[in-house]
């Protein structure tokens, strides 16, 4: 497409929120590799003007773990600027006083350090031995049967059973294969427990808020540039947000046919989607 | 409730069809124990003139290992008045021609063999490395990541995915405690493979209708005694049967304020349904 042809409403832009896996980079051997043309597109939103966030459904790293990666690959990013559903999480059960039995990826539990589930129990005068709800990641490898039965255990023990995801994906890409994604262990222990799961991450209007807040911009202001979407472009609109999706990471030409959702803008990637921004800024 | 009073309706019927585990016996260390009265009550009921069938969604054993289980506990049960989802899918298999990946329990796999993949392909003419179906039993501790990653990526190989699911149950209890049954697996899988499972064993109509033509009989004429009010009692009124639900294994009081089936009878135990029964015929 020509840069800004039929994109005028990106003049009322003021913000920017970017997806990071298959926007920024592609997942692969060591850790992965920069989109071409995409460290300059940070690197020229970030010195426009506008305000530019990062939101990730990563959850098998901790984010510092995470933006250190994609420093490696030669972005300038900082921590604070990314939105990544287990700091979310830990909010929320901070908020609600929650003692939450973790079923997570190894290389996530660093992140729940600080809620340490004992120094909630002390608070809240409870024994943390006793968990009162369950959290799951893309925990992977750990998605056992032992470990699933557990967090089952734990659900159906409750009143009220209340199940938390750090997102709802189907499966990913990685360099041996497809792999499951933390939705269908989701979908699992919904059925099993009979509970509804509290999806956090995207596309959950509450985490695109927290984004939002911190961007001070509302969300006709902003526009969310996604390789999902679903997930991206659909859970960003559903707030109010223009979405533009890229052709890369994920996306399927079939997405431009998609039965529900359409995106404000289809773009090759995103040095195009930041070029098309920037003309009109 | 005393013997027949407000089951009448019990005179038309010719044949009776018992779910075992939770009518026949309670599972537990050393393969379970007898339900007390029960071996009388199976004894009495065949020694009546009615048809009586066995109807189970046991998947962790073959039909034959679950038999002589239950001949260790005194009942007189043969093999061939037995029916369990394997044999039934290893039936639409070959009707089928079909090449299954098999995500079952390692005691079930024996089940299987006179499907032989290998023998199935070469009459297909198609490599038998090849799968284009999948098939999940209670497997068990045999859910791991990898093997769920397995089976998703062969469903995920199909133009039309093809999965089978040996029941449909969400968990069941075990001496040490609740296990997740194979429909939190189906449902996982169902989600990642975007396909709906079809399920072989209660309350699948099929399922129900195998047994009702080995007995020769009219859905009416039959009545379904079993402890899941859903899954027994529910899919038999389903294919046009009568069921009745008894008051151990799973039962809970709740089941008879249930929002959408309601049994033809609730009864205490097996011995209390064989009574009715018999006191009219």
């Amino acid at each position: 497409m020509t840069a800004a042809s039929g994109m005028e409403w990106l003049k009322s832009v003021k913000g920017v929120i970017l997806d990071m896996c298959g926007v920024l980079y592609d997942s692969g051997e060591g850790g992965g590799q920069a989109i071409p043309g995409s460290i300059e597109a940070v690197k020229r939103l970030m010195a426009s003007g506008l305000t530019v966030r990062f939101c990730t459904n990563e959850t098998q790293n901790t984010r510092e773990q995470f933006v250190q990666r994609l420093r490696v690959m030669g972005f300038d990013i900082s921590v604070s600027h990314v939105f990544s559903p287990a700091p979310a999480l830990v909010r929320i059960i901070r908020e609600r006083r929650l003692r939450p039995h973790l079923l997570v990826h190894d290389g996530l539990t660093a992140e729940f350090e600080g809620v340490d589930t004992r120094l909630t129990a002390e608070f809240e005068g409870v024994d943390t031995s006793n968990p009162n709800c369950v959290v799951i990641g893309d925990a992977a490898d750990k998605f056992s049967y032992q470990n699933l039965n557990e967090a089952f255990r734990v659900l159906i023990g409750q009143e009220k059973p209340l199940l938390f995801s750090l997102g709802r994906g189907r499966y990913y890409k990685e360099t041996d294969g497809l792999k499951l994604d933390v939705g269908v262990f989701m979908k699992a222990l919904e059925y099993a427990g009979d509970v509804q799961a509290e999806v956090v991450g995207k596309p959950s209007a509450d985490f695109f808020g927290t984004v939002l807040k911190d961007m001070s911009l509302q969300p006709h202001e902003v526009v969310m540039i996604g390789d999902d979407l679903v997930n991206d472009v659909g859970g960003a609109q559903s707030c109010g947000m223009k979405g533009i999706q890229v052709r890369t990471g994920k996306y399927r030409p079939s997405d431009e046919q998609h039965a529900s959702v359409r995106a404000d803008a289809y773009v090759d990637d995103l040095a195009a989607a930041a070029h098309a921004i920037l003309t009109v800024h």
